[in-house]
C-alpha cells in the first residue's frame, strides 16, 4: 500500500507555515470550558479576524451543539474572510464500509471544504483499543480518506499517537501517513496525543518522516511535558508546515500547544510566515476576546499577550528599562499589540510611583511620594492590591496631592437580604448620603447586594450627577485572601467599571465582603464622576 | 585574565544535575506575589523537603525583608537537612573596591555558605547601563568573586543576559565567565534574563561555552518564549549541570523555569538524577502548599503537579483510559504524586458518572443515570459546575438514588449587614429551622453575611449534631459568571470544607452572592453531617 515518495518534503527551516486552530474541538476538552454554539461562532469569527488557515469547528455528530454550528455555520452565520473551515471527524469503524459510516456521513453532512480525520498510527492503540489488525486499521484510513475524496472533500489525517507508535513500530505509524497520502489526503499531521514528547525527540522523528511523506506534514502538540511551544518550533524546523493547536493553550489536561507563543515565535524570531504580517499586532486582543467568550480568566504571565508578560516591577529593572527597553523586553510589545507596563507595589519605589504618578499627570513632591510609598506598603499589608487597581490608586495619589472628594458624603447603609418561607429571596438596600446641602435617602432592591447598593447609590446621587447614567460596572471579583480561616477570612474585592471609553478597576479590602464591596464601588463612582469633570455638588 | 580551559565541561547528558530554586528571590518578583519573612522561612522548609541542592534566599541589602530573612536563617529559625542556602547579590560598583562595596558586606552579613553573584555579561548592558568599559566590568567580576571567596564563602555568578551578550560579543562575555573561574568560582550560570531564546539557541550556545569553560555550568531561563522548560532541557542536553528554576514557574513577566515541569522531565524521559529519587513523589504537595503559602492560586493545567495534569474529560478518552492508561498518560501520575481524575461534566456522558457514582458506593440502574446526566446539563447550562464539586455532586447523585437529607429543615433565613453613621460595620444574620419536631430559631453576628449564616446554622442545628464542631469551612471563592452584566450576573460560589480528615468542596449558583452562598453552605454542612454518621434529628 506504501507509494514511492522519493524525494519527501523539502529539508531546513521553510518560509511559511499555515496554523491550524484547534480551539472550538480539542480546546474545548479543557476543564472548565463549556461553549455554547453562540460562543463557537463568535469564537470562529475571533481566529478569521487574527488570520489563521484553518480553524476546526468541531466533531459533528459526537454532540448535537457541533453538527448545530456547522449547520448555522453554513447557512451563513458565520463569514470567514481569511480562514478556511474543517470539520473534524474518525476514520470509518473496523469492519465496516465508509459508504455505511454515520461518522463520515455527519462529516458529509457539515459542509467544510476541509475535513480532518483523526487515525490511529500507534501498533498498541489498534491491538489494544481499537482490536482490529494492523492491516484493517491502515485500510480504515484508506477507505475513509477516499469516501471523503470521492464526495469532494479536502482530507487531511491527524495521525494520533504517532510519536508514540512510531518508536515502537516505525512502519506501521508510516504506513498509515502513507495510505492517506496515496488515498488522496493533502496532509498528515503528527500528533502528540498524550503531550509526553521532548524537543529533541520531536526533531528527530519529523526529520526521519519527512524523508518517507510526500504530502505537507503537520503538528499538533500538548503541553503535558511542559514543552508544546518548543516541541512545535522543533517541528518547523524539521520541514513541518502546518501547526495546529489552540488560541490560549486551551485543551485537555495541560493543555494544546499555546497559538498566541508559536505564532509570535515564529514570525519574529524564527522569520517563518504563519498568519497575516500585519495581524501579528491582533493577537492580544484576539487572545482577550477570547478568553472572554469562553469565560476562562487570562493568564496574565501567558507569554506574548499576558497583561504582564511586558509589567515590571522590580527597581533595578525599571531604572535599567527607563534606559534601554531592549533590556528587559525580549520583543517590541507593539508587535504583538501589547505593551510595556510599570507595576507599583511596595518593592517598586518611589520611582515607579513618581513614573504612575506622572502618567496621570500629577507632580508630587518628594516628601508626598515617601508618605505614599509608606501608606502603599501599609494597604498592601493589610491586602490591598494596587498592582491590579489602577482606579483606586490614582484616587491614592490624588489624594495624597491634597485632592479630597465633594462630590457625596456617606452617612450609612444597610442591605437586608432574606429566604422568605415562600422561598422567594428578597434583597434590599438604604443608603444615606448628603450631596452638598442636601441629605438623600434612598432605597432599591436588587438581585443581590452589591447590585442593591450599587443601585441605591445611584439612585440617591444619579439626579445630581447626570454623567452617572454611562458609568457601568462590568466586573466583580471576590478573593479571600488567608484560605485556612475560610469565611472568616479577609476579601478583597474587585471591580470593573467603564464609562465606554475607557474602564478602571477599583479596590476593597475587609473581612466583611460588604464593606469590602462597598469600598470598591464608591471608589469606581468617585472615579467616574471625577473622569466625567462632574461638578462638586453644592 | 583568561585562563587555560583545554577539556572543557564533559560533553553529553550528564548523569545527574543540581537544582537551584530561586523563588525566593526572582520568583517574588512576579506580579501580585508578595511574600512575609515567615512565608519565605517556610517556603524554604518546603523546597528542603523536596530535596533541591539550593535554595536562593534572596538580596540581603536590597530590602530590610530579605536581610530580616537571612538574619533569622542564621540564628536557627531555619533547619535545611538537604539544601544548601544561597545569598544574592550584585558584584562591586564601577570604580571602586570590593572591600569597601556596601552590597559585598551585606552578602557576608548573610552568613551563608553559598553566594551568588550576577554579573553583567552583555557588552552593550556594560557600555549602556553601567556605563563603563569592558575591563572594569571583567575586573568587577574577578575582584568581587576573590573577595568573597578570600572570607570563605563558595561563590557562584550568575552571568546576565549571557545568550544575547554572547551573540553580539562572545569575546566578552566568555570572558566575564573566565574572570569568574580564575577567580575562585565554583560555577557560572547563563542567564537568559529577557527570557527570549529558542531551545536550538540555547544548544548552540551552551554546546561553544562548554569548550570555554571548566568549572560548573549552571542555566537560568525565563519563559517569555514560552520555552523555559525546553530551554533548561536543552542546556542540560548540552552539559550544564544547574539548574535554576522556580517552583511552579514563578517570576517576573511571564515567569522563570517551572521546576516541576523540569525535574520529571529529567527524571522521568531523560534519566538525569536531580532531586534525590524517592522525592518525586513529593512535588505536587509541594507545589501546592508553596502556592498556598505564596497566595498564589494554582493553575490547574500546570504539567505534573496540576489537578487538571491527568484529568479526562472526553467521552473517547475516559472509555480508553479504562482499556489502557498509558494512552493518555504520559507519565505515571502517582511517580509525581499526582492522580488520574475523571471529569464529570455535560461532556462526560454517563459512563463517567457511573464511575463517579462506583466511587461513592451507589449503584444507579441506567434509568436513573440517564436522569442525572440530563439533570446535570440542566444545571450545568444554569452555572453550576460539578467537576469542582465533589460534594454537591455526591449529594445530587444520592439524591437521584432516593436518598433525602433529613437532618434538618429551613425555613428562612435573613441576613443584616449595615454601615452605621459612627463608621462601624455590623451583620447579623437570623435563621429559622426545624430540626426533627422542634422549630430553632437562632441569630448570630459575623464578619460578613456568610459568615453570620455560618454561625447562625451552627447555634441552630449544633445542639442535636456535636458532630458538626469538627467541621470547618476551610475557603469560599466566588467567581461572577457573566462579566458582560456586572454585578447583575449569576455569581457562583464554590465552599471548602474539611472534618479534619477529608475535605470536600460544594457548589451554589444565583444571582444573589448570598443564596448562592447559602446553597454552597447547606450543602457543605449536610454533606459533613453524612460522612460522620449523624443520625438524623427526630
Amino acid at each position: 500500500m506504501s507509494g514511492n515518495h522519493a524525494h519527501g518534503v523539502p529539508r531546513g527551516l521553510p518560509a511559511a507555515v499555515d496554523i491550524y486552530d484547534t480551539t472550538l474541538r480539542d480546546g474545548s476538552q479543557q476543564e472548565g470550558l463549556s461553549l455554547t454554539v453562540d460562543d463557537k461562532l463568535r469564537v470562529a469569527e475571533q481566529l478569521d479576524h487574527l488570520g489563521v488557515a484553518y480553524i476546526e469547528g468541531g466533531w459533528p455528530g459526537a454532540n448535537p451543539k457541533d453538527a448545530e454550528f456547522f449547520r448555522r455555520a453554513a447557512e451563513g452565520e458565520l463569514r470567514l474572510e481569511h480562514a478556511t473551515l474543517v470539520a473534524f471527524g474518525s476514520t470509518r469503524k473496523a469492519g465496516s464500509r465508509a459508504e455505511d459510516d454515520p461518522v463520515l456521513d455527519h462529516l458529509l453532512a457539515a459542509r467544510t471544504p476541509v475535513v480532518c480525520l483523526v487515525a490511529k498510527s500507534a501498533e498498541w492503540h489498534v491491538t489494544e483499543t481499537l482490536r482490529t489488525s494492523l492491516t484493517e486499521a491502515v485500510d480504515m484510513v484508506a477507505d475513509s480518506v477516499a469516501f471523503l475524496r470521492a464526495a469532494g472533500r479536502r482530507v487531511m489525517v491527524d495521525a494520533e499517537h504517532f510519536f508514540d507508535g512510531y518508536r515502537d513500530n516505525p512502519g506501521f505509524s508510516l504506513d498509515v501517513l502513507r495510505a492517506a497520502e496515496d488515498a488522496g489526503a493533502e496532509a498528515v499531521v503528527l500528533c502528540d496525543t498524550n503531550g509526553g514528547s521532548l524537543p529533541f525527540e520531536v526533531e528527530a522523528v519529523v526529520g526521519a518522516v519527512r524523508e518517507r511523506v510526500g504530502v505537507t506534514i503537520g503538528g499538533h502538540f500538548h503541553n503535558d511535558s511542559g514543552c508544546a511551544v518548543a516541541n512545535s518550533l522543533a517541528a518547523v524546523r524539521q520541514g513541518v508546515t502546518q501547526v495546529q493547536g489552540c488560541v490560549n493553550g486551551y485543551g485537555e489536561r495541560t493543555g494544546n500547544a499555546d497559538l498566541t507563543a508559536v505564532v509570535p515565535d515564529l514570525t519574529l524570531k524564527m522569520g517563518v510566515a504563519s498568519i497575516p504580517r500585519e495581524r501579528l499586532g491582533r493577537i492580544t486582543t484576539v487572545a482577550h476576546h477570547i478568553a472572554e467568550l469562553v469565560n476562562v480568566a487570562p493568564d496574565p504571565h501567558q507569554p506574548f499577550v499576558g497583561v504582564s508578560a511586558f509589567a515590571h516591577k522590580a527597581g533595578l529593572h525599571t531604572s535599567a528599562i527607563a534606559r534601554q527597553r531592549t533590556a528587559y523586553e525580549h520583543v517590541d510589545p507593539s508587535e504583538v499589540g501589547n505593551a510595556t507596563r510599570f507595576v507599583v507595589s511596595e518593592m517598586a519605589g518611589r520611582s515607579t510611583l513618581a513614573l504612575k504618578a506622572e502618567e496621570i499627570g500629577l507632580e508630587l513632591p518628594d516628601a508626598v511620594l515617601g508618605e505614599v510609598v509608606e501608606r502603599l506598603k501599609e494597604l498592601e499589608h493589610r491586602g490591598y492590591h494596587f498592582e491590579v487597581a489602577d482606579g483606586s490608586l490614582e484616587l491614592l495619589l490624588r489624594g495624597a496631592a491634597g485632592w479630597k472628594q465633594d462630590f457625596f458624603r456617606l452617612e450609612s447603609h444597610r442591605v437586608i437580604t432574606e429566604l422568605r418561607e415562600d422561598g422567594s429571596f428578597v434583597t434590599e438596600a438604604t443608603i444615606k448620603v448628603h450631596v452638598g446641602d442636601e441629605r438623600v435617602l434612598a432605597t432599591a432592591e436588587g438581585n443581590g447586594p452589591v447590585n442593591a447598593l450599587d443601585a441605591a447609590l445611584r439612585k440617591a446621587i444619579g439626579p445630581a450627577y447626570p454623567a452617572l447614567s454611562h458609568v457601568h460596572l462590568t466586573d466583580y471579583k471576590v478573593r479571600v485572601l488567608d484560605t485556612s480561616r475560610g469565611t472568616e477570612a479577609v476579601t478583597r474585592v474587585l471591580v470593573d467599571t467603564t464609562d465606554g471609553e475607557r474602564t478602571w478597576t477599583t479596590i476593597g479590602v475587609s473581612p466583611n465582603v460588604i464593606e469590602a464591596s462597598w469600598a470598591a464601588l464608591e471608589d469606581s463612582v468617585v472615579h467616574g464622576l471625577l473622569h466625567a469633570g462632574a461638578p462638586p455638588a453644592g
